[in-house]
């Protein structure tokens, strides 16, 4: 485990660590209303795709928490489920972890007060299952490192990104943990410096050897260091293998598929939207222009400079050589074969 | 002409905007001697190929100014010139700059105050041909500006990077002067930020339509927007066509292969080094890691992670539609098509 938790449930609060402040400042913040969590993920205090889904699930146990006998159940639920719907557009498994949450307080017909034990065990079940979820993904994936692999890696996809231990870093993670020597080399992730700020803090915590470079720089990485495989994350699967991820991941599979370097995805099958035909389907969101337009205190650009700042950008498939999830790796043609993969269970 | 100068010779003083403050503060400075213009270029308060090289020349004027009688003229030039020469590695114009002057200084033998004169007068002369040299290469690459053209754009490569117009920016105002419809989308260009910081502000200043991406939106935005070509300067074109360019232009040059988007480079035949072979060898910059951990007052990444941070990328020649000079258009074959636009000279 590591030393720090990005999400921590407390009965009656949901604790995060406050990711916009790292790596300069730890500062953890205490959640007790629905709005609050809805916040939180909208201004990105907590990112990551899984962990965007366990904090939801507990906004919902925090909005039923709240409700008198007077409330009308369903309708504040709804209202909740909305809203935290709302926060975020492009990553499914904010919209997986409420769809479960969902499925409970809408066939539920018990007492207000069994509704909320039974939403709250639901939510700690969903956190609990994102990390052996992640380990066993992590397992998986190991496979594909080989000794004294060089590897890029793009956003963060750690322990900060899920509850625990991380799905593309976790990969890396498991690997350096069974002995094999690794180096990462961390995308910083413009704008909001995921690799920098949120990586860069969890490798050296971990003591995993690895190198911060500017996005721009992976061609030039691959060429010089030999690259032996590339290893990113996911917001959205769609069910022909197309991949919402950090905006830079598909500059970063063109410059893999160039080099041939192979690109893997690493996500849980929460990840996997069958619903989503393609990447075409999948809503990017396009963020505040000053996340790229001034830094800490520090403007870098004139400050009307007109910008456009999505959030996320779509690999296709053709680009993908595999995606690591904890039921295993899946090759192409993706769209047969992650249909199997939930065929099977 | 523009309403600031980025480089300014006032008969014994070298004025620079120190582009290191822009766009924040437009601050202008003073340098009379030549350890003080060494300085500039290394920390980048003067910067981009073009000007770099004028830079140096003036480097050598106001050392050959500041010599007595009692001097050697010669040991002290040669002094001086090393000096300028390790600067900065990649960008040949420097070179270039430095070899004419060379050229003066050894063949000359008269008066050192006629030296001096003579100096200054080459300097000039380098000054004005670069501002004359731009506006035919703005000319000769308008010809490839569509229409409602949607460019993407690396770096900095305007008034600010030569003395005055630009190259790759150059061809866009050109374009933009003769009332073409443009709209250009900036690289932001970690970890310099050339891209938001000093050609946002150029297009703000001039007028011209633009929008600042991350380096990593390329990709999408070529998918979204349908960019009709890629536009970008030089800091050295080797014999057979590997061009030297500030980090990440090689990687925009795949992402723009991968779509069939044209990549041209823009530069002065002064960038061009047949002794170069080819990109291999090219040497690369490796600047401080804090250019890459910090921006402005805050950290982005742990105070000591280890950092790689090549100043500059090789685009290999096969990525390359054209290179636009003040000589024409050079399409492929570049090793036979750069070296006879020197023979027709």
């Amino acid at each position: 485990m590591s030393t720090f938790r990005s999400i921590e449930w407390k009965n009656d609060r949901l604790v995060l660590i406050d990711q916009r402040y790292l790596p300069e400042k730890t500062i953890y913040i205490e959640l007790k209303t629905v709005d609050e969590v809805a916040k939180a993920i909208k201004e990105m205090i907590v990112r990551g795709a899984p962990a965007i889904g366990v904090a939801a699930a507990y906004g919902i146990v925090l909005c039923a928490q709240r409700l008198s006998e007077n409330d009308d159940l369903v309708k504040e639920l709804q209202k909740a489920d909305d809203l935290l719907r709302s926060s975020r557009p492009t990553a499914v498994n904010l919209f997986w972890a409420l769809d479960r949450m969902k499925k409970i307080w809408q066939e539920f017909n018990g007492s207000p007060d069994d509704l909320k034990t039974i939403l709250e065990k639901e939510a700690v079940n969903i956190e609990h299952e994102d990390v052996q979820i992640n380990k066993q993904i992590a397992k998986n994936g190991a496979q594909l490192v080989p000794n004294n692999a060089k590897i890029i890696h793009h956003c963060n996809t750690g322990s900060l990104a899920t509850v625990d231990y991380g799905t593309a870093l976790g990969v890396i993670r498991y690997a350096h943990e069974i002995g094999k020597k690794i180096h990462v080399f961390l995308d910083e992730t413009r704008p909001r410096l995921q690799g920098a700020r949120l990586s860069a803090w969890e490798m050296k915590e971990l003591g995993i050897p690895h190198t911060i470079i500017v996005d721009g720089a992976s061609g030039l990485v691959m060429k010089k260091f030999k690259i032996d495989l590339v290893l990113v994350g996911a917001d959205r699967i769609a069910a022909n293998g197309d991949t919402a991820n950090k905006i830079g991941t598909y500059n970063l599979a063109i410059v893999a598929k160039y080099h041939n370097v192979p690109f893997y995805v690493v996500a849980p099958t929460s990840t996997i939207d069958l619903k989503t035909l393609t990447g075409e389907d999948i809503p990017i969101e396009e963020r505040d222009a000053n996340e790229i337009r001034h830094i800490g205190d520090t403007w870098v650009a004139p400050q009307k400079s007109p910008v456009f700042n999505p959030a996320f950008d779509v690999t296709p498939a053709e680009l993908i050589r595999g995606i690591v999830t904890e039921k295993g790796i899946v090759y192409p043609p993706f769209k047969e074969n992650l249909r199997k993969l939930f065929e099977t269970t």
